[in-house]
């Protein structure tokens, strides 16, 4: 059974202390620019040894310096999301009938399931300032610059091009009307799109540019853009209702704004995002938990981790969403995290395997939900290479891209350590270099080829009872391919 | 004969104004910023129709605030390099001796004639503040985010990877070495490059997010990224002695520095950049000669044209350098530029035709050169495609990609007014949508198909002069080829 989401999110503890004032005024502000250096015994490697700090980074420079004077703690959680106030495109429910009686009366544009993925990721604000699927001149700046610029000239991170694609039957359809109606795959309403404007959607080159590569065997271009129109249709979203799948895991899909109350509920004075497509093991919870323990040292009181599945569109051999969200609640029921320092919840997104395209995608929208420090790993957002034996980036790019990405400034970078099964200490540890001997690495497809033969990983390596999901998991899906050859040997015969 | 360069260079008329104090002080950038928003009534479309003017504009608030008020004359040719100050590379005189000593006992590093066009174009600061061949951190930005983040926090533009590339035989001679010499093709050393950095060079990677698309057929990549080396080496330059070529074309090679203080000599207080790797017909003037009265009209008093032809690798069927001079210079000589305000000067660079991204270096390169005007044209840096009927990119997005380019905010882009041949004038005109039937288009596959066949274009579409010229080179081509096919008659009998 799923971990409900009154047991992740109302376990907390009152937080020992009081509320501290927001940090953007006073002498923390003053203080930041006043001594900008990161203490050289600070224990936490701040963002970006790539390029020198730029005075945009005053978060870093200010939760360094306070954790090093131990001065105060600084109510981090309030960061700002990205164009000063979180977009919400819900349309209020005294408008609904209204807005739903115009919807039926103009020109209707069928959208697929990752299209109602996409509006749920936009309605909720993910990707402030965006207010709907990206007009023209949002698209180019994306693809070309990975970002947006604001009126103010200002820019903000957007490496994801989020667009709607139509085909030229609907764009014929449409006409010069200014609105459309947005129809889930179901047949319902789902959204206008206001003020619409209808560009050509040129796929290879959206392709080349998001992914680095055209190579054939990509999961979110061969599912989700090859088969789409060749026309892309912007304009401003207005969402009928809140977006539901009725999957028993809604009450996880926390908006930004739901999950920064809950971080101000808690008295969080630092929130660490964890992004994740895969089952927890040990040395995730490994690096979780250390993570936690350094930003104490920094001298935050109450470091609240946000753990932050992706519930969209994921490639075929992925772990399923449900059997992801079991075994979470495993990793929490047994101690592995702390369920009073530790948020659960689905982060809407449809995956695309853009590696340091995507990343910056993932921490922005993380920045939007009030995440001011994420933890990014060995080639985040990648995959295999679909065609050659390698990675299909390079697995240090990620980190690099991201620590370098324009409109991110703000936000800690807090690169992924190694860890790996220490066979003498039989526990996941961080990889010690002067031992290479005594570490075993299992990889995500080792784990799968584990838990599909039913076999059990070294002791140590994920708790017994979220292991176990992953094996009824995979057993199922055996018994499933059973009863599926049993069915096409009876069809034949 | 090509003009020479005291002819383009130094025919202008002394300044009929007395110098004018640089613009970046006083009232005049007061009053930028009191009067933000441009004059109804100004001619000239400004910058940037795709987001609202932001607060880095503005050179374009100044420009036509002070044009409309008519209060005053602002020295605009003091446009400040990206990074603040030129990046100069060449050793000084005194020192050559012993640089050219030291690279002797240095790594040596074979270059390719394309790779010594890039130390030409760095070694000048044209790509300021980049100081030799990226490294990694530079590389990535450069590759997502066409642009680099400055020490100070601040963004320049930087759109296309100017990397070297070396084989794993160079790496593995280089070894540890800090430094390695690069030799030119003939074998000469041309440079140190210092505390390098060797990675990856993962050329669909770079092909997919530089132009957009794979497709074979791409000169830049065929020529010269393919048959290069799976590594790239990064570093800062120290160029032995100023590039030259020896195909009596040099003095019109002037360097950014160089460029700058011919625009001060003539007094210019505007400075216009014209970017072209075709021969300049009666259009082209007919949209410089306007835009000039157009930079009179709002004030200023003596707008320099900087006819600035792209002097590196082109693909094999755009028309030579040599034979490009020639043509501009007979377009001087007949008066259909006025020499007296143009300055004709060839761009170093290699062209990579990768439309959208390379407009902005385009654009970049010529700010840094002290241009503070763009004339950008339908479809920069474009070609047709490889392989389908059609142009490789979205004639528009170039325009739309450089008014919205990161670090160019500085930079006036001006757009490209399309003149065809008015049938009833039998001349150049600016199209006019309302008697479409009287113009004809004539594209540069349509100008050299007449060239080739020794057919005349209409009267009034290129000057004679300079249309003989072009007949001449295609004859002598023909002429060629009828020698080499007689040639291999006579081989194979």
């Amino acid at each position: 059974m799923p971990l409900s989401a009154t047991s992740s999110l109302s376990a907390s503890t009152p937080s020992p202390l009081p509320p501290t004032p927001p940090a953007r005024s006073g002498y923390a502000a003053a203080a930041c620019y006043a001594l900008p250096k990161v203490p050289s015994h600070s224990r936490l490697v701040l963002s970006n040894p790539l390029h020198k700090p730029n005075p945009l980074s005053r978060y870093c420079y200010r939760m360094s310096q306070l954790g090093a004077s131990g001065r105060g703690v600084v109510r981090s959680s309030l960061i700002d999301p990205d164009g000063g106030k979180l977009v919400e495109l819900i349309v209020p429910e005294a408008e609904r009938e209204a807005r739903r009686a115009e919807a039926a009366r103009l020109p209707p544009v069928k959208i697929s399931a990752v299209d109602l993925e996409w509006v749920h990721v936009v309605s909720e604000g993910w990707a402030s300032p965006l207010r709907g699927f990206m007009r023209e001149h949002e698209y180019l700046q994306s693809l070309h610059f990975n970002s947006l610029r604001l009126d103010d000239g200002s820019l903000v991170n957007m490496s994801l091009p989020i667009v709607l694609a139509i085909t030229v039957e609907d764009k014929q359809a449409i006409g010069n009307a200014p609105d459309v109606a947005l129809v889930a795959p179901g047949g319902d309403f789902v959204a206008i799109l206001r003020r619409i404007e209808i560009y050509k959607h040129n796929k290879e080159e959206r392709i080349a540019r998001t992914w680095g590569t055209t190579v054939a065997g990509l999961p979110y271009v061969e599912e989700v853009i090859s088969p789409a129109g060749n026309w892309l249709i912007g304009g401003d979203l207005e969402v009928l209702e809140p977006i539901k799948y009725h999957d028993g895991l809604d009450h996880y899909r926390l908006s930004p704004s739901e999950l920064r109350k809950e971080f101000d509920k808690r008295g969080a004075d630092a929130v660490f995002a964890f992004q994740l497509r895969n089952p927890v093991h040990n040395g995730h919870a490994l690096l979780m938990n250390d993570t936690r323990r350094l930003l104490l040292d920094m001298g935050y009181k109450n470091p609240i981790l946000l753990l932050h599945p992706l519930g969209g569109f994921i490639k075929a051999d992925d772990v399923p969403l449900a059997v992801r969200m079991e075994q979470h609640s495993k990793v929490l029921e047994d101690g592995v995290l702390d369920p009073r320092t530790t948020i659960v919840a689905i982060f809407p997104s449809p995956m695309h395997y853009a590696g340091p395209t995507e990343v910056q995608w993932h921490a922005k929208a993380r920045l939007n939900a009030g995440a001011n420090f994420y933890i990014v790993g060995r080639d985040p957002a990648g995959m295999g290479h679909p065609t050659e034996k390698r990675d299909l980036y390079d697995p240090d790019h990620g980190k690099k891209v991201l620590s370098m990405a324009p409109g991110l400034e703000k936000l800690n970078i807090l690169p992924f350590k190694v860890a790996a099964y220490d066979t003498v200490a039989k526990k996941m540890s961080f990889f010690d270099p002067s031992r290479v001997q005594d570490f075993l690495f299992i990889s995500g497809t080792k784990m799968r080829t584990y838990a599909r033969n039913g076999e059990n990983p070294p002791d140590g390596f994920m708790c017994p009872s979220g292991w176990k999901v992953l094996v009824n998991y995979y057993q199922s899906l055996q018994n499933e391919e059973l009863g599926n050859e049993a069915a096409a040997v009876g069809v034949k015969s």
